[in-house]
């Protein structure tokens, strides 16, 4: 392992230097500051604290997404991770990421200085400071729903949008419907734009051409209905999936407001089957994703990218939960 | 069978430091404890506990594929997934599938009548009988280098065939390259037309044109390369990638019947790191696949469908192992 000493000779500065570097001494620079931990990222030096302490570390970072109540949807992601890593006798901080903290301090600094071995990163938009130094960095990092290439150290865990989104097209088409409309969630998300991907891919499948007029991004909250659902009625959509199901919960209020009955009239198809799903009326048919053992795969991956296995990907197939949103096409 | 004093020797730890490790005493560390258990695995040493036991059974498959000897491509892959098996305490049984077999016997016949809750299948190629049957089946099955769509008792482990070809190409472009062949495995088989594709990309990556003489289905062993190799040298190859190190070791046969240098003359490229890369002469630059942790994987694939939690993918990153049989282009 590296020392202060080597840091210091490979930067020409003073081991006094490199220490308050590693300390947060107020008296150097920000920018030495910053070299100082990049450099000891680089070289592998962990502090005297980090060496002490009796607990390996990992940390759950988390953006974009609710998780403190048991509807929501990281709580039991993060209840899985936390099952299995507490067998290997790791402690687990969940940490609420924003965008001030992604600009003050890079990743891996972040990471270091809080004595973390590794992260589970959940929510992450592309555009996210922190992704873009993920994508290079040297400390093991599994990503919810996002996929880097080429880098030996970050794994990607996630449910196959593909499956979900064809299973539940296919059942649609079977059932008569030809306007089938795919409200999905926020853009510059790597998971939105797989399920795009997903819904042109299972129209061609099922000869069905695609009209621009019944897709639209929004957000994956339940207000996003509200802006894109009229339209998509206007076109003449007879069924509607959507990015998760707060969306298909927001579908049902505007549906509703608008005297249209749910499925006699229109179709409605969640994503995730979060608790609400079954607890809306009518029961919401939807695409589940076992979030539970998501975070259970999402800890066997970066357990292994910790040591040194090269997991790139884990991918869960999903399951269609039918319930009573859809039915027949309306004559 | 091994006995505790061979297991003893091989560690050069004492007879009762073993008996400790094997029965779980507390006063070793658990490090030393999980390095017994797996020499144990290794040296198929079973405690009388085992051997008195009823045992869960799991069945490893194989067809078309060498297995028994170290230098063997599947020796690594059995040795992984049993010692993370064993440590649930499955026995494993080591299976040499053949077409009679597959005709004689359905898979589902054959599991259940043999006592079998779930198998890791090697070697199977697309149009093998049970490939078929395990599309459909309700029996737990992670299959090597094989991908089954929409069932959620079948699991893919494997190793990114893209990132690998990507790099060895980009690699051989930067020394000059502009006429890199590649000698794929068998046809009919789900990683050899992954690797078509990913070879096929990676010249379009890289602004290369698709030269059908450049590029042949053989078979996964060096006789291959004498029938493929002289037409790759007449259309004007300076580089040859091979669809495992086995074929490469031909490529080096005919190279050399030829009079030509390896790298001055023809860069040649492997598939897997199999110990074989490194014995020869020049030593192999080869695209790594860590056997032992994709055996590991397929054991985590396995056991999670037994637990009804359906994985559907777990990718490995390959390694791009330098040695000496690439160089620049020769004027």
């Amino acid at each position: 392992m590296a020392t202060i000493k080597d840091i210091a000779n490979k930067l020409g500065i003073a081991v006094s230097t490199v220490s308050k570097g590693l300390n947060g001494a107020p008296d150097i620079s920000e920018d030495l500051r910053q070299l100082v931990l990049d450099t000891a990222v680089e070289m592998g030096y962990k502090t005297k604290r980090m060496r002490k302490e009796n607990h390996k570390k990992l940390a759950i970072l988390i953006e974009n997404m609710d998780y403190e109540n048991i509807n929501d949807f990281g709580y039991d992601l993060i209840l899985g991770f936390r099952q299995m890593a507490y067998r290997d006798n790791w402690q687990v901080d969940v940490i609420h990421v924003t965008d001030s903290m992604q600009e003050k301090e890079k990743y891996n600094t972040y990471m270091l200085k809080h004595g973390y071995t590794g992260a589970f990163c959940m929510g992450f938009a592309l555009q996210d400071t922190w992704m873009k130094q993920i994508s290079k960095t040297g400390i093991p990092t599994a990503l919810l729903d996002n996929y880097v290439t080429l880098n030996q150290h970050v794994g990607y865990v996630g449910t196959d949008s593909y499956e979900g989104i064809g299973l539940a097209v296919k059942k649609l088409v079977k059932m008569g419907h030809k306007k089938i409309a795919f409200l999905n969630g926020s853009r510059n998300s790597w998971v939105s734009d797989q399920r795009q991907e997903s819904y042109e891919t299972a129209l061609k499948d099922n000869k069905l051409t695609l009209d621009p007029a019944l897709t639209a991004f929004g957000h994956y909250v339940a207000d996003s209905a509200k802006y894109h659902v009229p339209g998509m009625l206007e076109a003449g959509a007879t069924a509607i999936l959507c990015g998760n199901d707060l969306i298909a919960s927001g579908v049902y209020e505007v549906c509703k407001d608008k005297g249209l009955r749910i499925p006699e009239d229109i179709s409605v198809v969640g994503f995730d089957d979060i608790p609400l799903a079954s607890e809306i009326e009518p029961g919401l048919t939807t695409i589940r994703q076992d979030r539970l053992e998501l975070g259970k795969c999402a800890y066997f991956t970066l357990n292994s990218l910790v040591h040194h296995v090269s997991i790139s990907k884990t991918m869960l197939r999903p399951q269609f939960i039918e319930r009573d949103s859809i039915g027949k096409v309306a004559k």
